[in-house]
């Protein structure tokens, strides 16, 4: 029998066909999945025709999803999104994503069923561990990797050690997914989890939808985590039936697994968080934020662009209007969360209070396009990162929050919570 | 008593306080309006600073609209459009749009009652020649002329040559003001109204919607024209009522007024028109471009992002997607036409049909963003000039058309007809 496991471990076993691993042993697994964006496609396609294969390994488990630059801001993006789609149609990859029918990758794969429980997956984008709030271990390689994985789809893994993040209780009004995830950034640093696995657990995660659980997993990576892992329960398995393609497996942590280090954090000790600059880590309440005042709101991106996201801004947005010299920029991370936008009602009040609605897109979250900002312009935004110059000039800011945080900020100028407002 | 006049020497004469002006004599004239966009802003500011001047001779009379670049593509254009924040506070500009506020010009001053009948209107952008639509002359000037503008409110006019274009008879179903404003350039020429002011007039124009007049107005600038004008009738009374801030005036041809040359165009002659690479008079009928494959569609810009232009690529779109490796990107070209899109029930006619709905912005139409082309890519859009490299790659192509054509060939994958899909 083998060695009690967690999560983390059980996957790799699984995919290693191996019975249990350890940490830092060395493994070569079978992947469900590879993605890349028009960013690291083009680089992870020139990998691949190196190895002189006419055929990528399995079209069905290779998703390509433009995001990042598309529709092209430029010559260079056009080109590199022609890359991508003529790759796509030459080997029949079944998940590829054209604009018009797109999504921030991360929201997008989930959503339509690609990505499931106890998979094993790469992606040549650093927040491919988003997929861990299904129960998923995924990861974000390098292109070379992930072009590598095209042919072969395989990859080698070092068994990560694990460190569990266990929340008890219930989370205060108005403290969200995103804001649980930078209180514990902030807790223990960019590399407090570097090349380990995070999981996720408690009554807090149980109770959390999937769209929040997302933005938590999501962000495992701002503390250098491989993955970030949440258990399959109800919540994942009514979000995955009807929607996940393949069979799905669910692997459980053995209660004596062993972890690294086990954080117990209570969820009532966490309030509504704000990463300053220029590293999530940097995190403080909202309430010592009050006088930083903004140049733009950006609402959307992997993190915190699905439904829930826009629900809990449009929230905040009711009835009011953004500051006159703060620009607000809403973007729902897929078309369907768009539509969805549009039949609540979201839509309308997103217009009302003065935001700009973007298709769907990754855009300023990386300094692509759609909101970048100018020499010492603030933002406060719903992404994932707020390295210097991350959404623009390097002497610009980005302050990393919740939708309702961000949205409040908007109405009110400067950095706020919705109770701020009037 | 005045010898007869057109129009556009009534409107110049009134502007310059003369009773007659005759076609080649210098003016000195008040401007109503003096409008200038984020690219050409940051220029028109500069050539202000020089004149010493600290205020604008009127804040009420500037239009700034940021809108080619805008929410920020890239660094530079967060630069550019700080300036125009910056001096549009500073200046206590009344027509200042922000993000989330915006529009594309030409869309947006009309809309918003900023513009009206008998108005001299120069901007620092080609196709300020739009306004003709409601009776004004206007007409895109360098943005040195602008920062003088802004400081003086007045400007010279070498007084143009008219031309009358006097368009007879019912156009034929699914002929719009695109098709004939495309005719009357092919006919012409990129050079044929050269400084020259152009007025439509006949049953054609005067059963035409204000959208469809001003799509006409609006490409008078890719013949060369100095101005397009269109007399004042219930229609355009109808649309500046309630909207229009300032008294307007009628300024209406003597029947007798003279005219460098008359065009007589039968309305039936007219069929749906495309404009081929690389020039806008290079115009063939649909029927005879159906072999062209396109990469893109884009519906929207300054002269057909209006209501009723998506009202019409709505139509074909209804009930159909857009071919597979077609994108279609759709832009409402203001956020009150993009809220009409929503309450109208379109735009979830463009998400069903796989379109990407952008925010408001001229975008593409100029290689700015939101679907530039790679090499060898071939567009269909409602924009405005096919010239090379204009909408990405010098090896790109761009086929203008009316929104019924490129909704159609979105569809279909190539350029055609509505009637040809099925």
């Amino acid at each position: 029998m083998a060695r009690p496991m967690n999560m983390a471990e059980k996957i790799l076993a699984a995919h290693a066909g191996l019975d249990e691993v350890v940490p830092g042993q060395l493994i070569e697994c079978d992947l469900d999945l590879i993605l890349s964006n028009d960013v690291t496609a083009p680089i992870a396609i020139k990998e691949f025709r190196k190895i002189g294969l006419d055929k990528v390994f399995d079209p069905t488990k290779i998703a390509l999803v433009p995001d990042h630059y598309v529709p092209a801001k430029d010559i260079k993006s056009a080109e590199q999104a022609k890359i991508v789609r003529d790759f796509a149609y030459e080997q029949g990859i079944t998940h590829y994503y054209e604009v018009g029918c797109m999504g921030v990758e991360h929201a997008l794969l989930p959503e339509q069923g690609v990505v499931g429980a106890g998979d094993l997956i790469i992606g040549s984008d650093s927040h491919t561990c988003t997929y861990g709030a299904l129960g998923a271990f995924s990861t974000g390689v390098g292109s070379t990797d992930a072009g590598v994985g095209y042919a072969t789809g395989r990859a080698w893994f070092k068994v990560p050690e694990s460190l569990l993040f266990r929340i008890e209780g219930e989370l205060r009004p108005g403290v969200s997914g995103k804001d649980v995830i930078l209180h514990i950034i902030g807790l223990i640093g960019v590399d407090g989890a570097l090349y380990k696995a995070m999981e996720f657990t408690g009554s807090a995660i149980r109770s959390m939808s999937m769209d929040s659980r997302m933005a938590i997993s999501n962000m495992a990576i701002e503390a250098g985590g491989k993955a970030g892992l949440i258990e399959v329960d109800d919540i994942t398995r009514a979000y995955m039936d009807g929607r996940v393609e393949r069979p799905y497996t669910e692997y459980h942590s053995d209660p004596d697994a062993r972890y690294e280090r086990v954080y117990e954090i209570d969820a009532a000790d966490i309030e509504p968080t704000v990463a300053w600059p220029h590293l999530p880590s940097n995190t403080h309440p909202v309430s010592e934020s009050r006088h930083i005042a903004i140049d733009q709101a950006v609402i959307g991106s992997c993190t915190n662009g699905r439904i829930e996201d826009m629900r809990a801004a449009a929230e905040v947005l009711r009835g009011r209007t953004v500051a006159p010299n703060v620009r607000c920029i809403v973007i729902p991370a897929t078309q369907q969360v768009y539509r969805q936008c549009m039949e609540e009602g979201l839509m309308g009040v997103f217009l009302d209070a003065n935001c700009a609605v973007s298709t769907p897109t990754c855009g300023p979250c990386l300094g692509g396009y759609m909101g970048i900002l100018a020499a010492g312009e603030r933002a406060i935004a719903t992404t994932n990162r707020n390295f210097v110059g991350r959404m623009g000039h390097p002497t610009s800011e980005v302050y990393l929050a919740s939708p309702a945080v961000a949205a409040a900020s908007a109405v009110l100028g400067r950095i706020g919570l919705p109770e701020d407002i009037d």
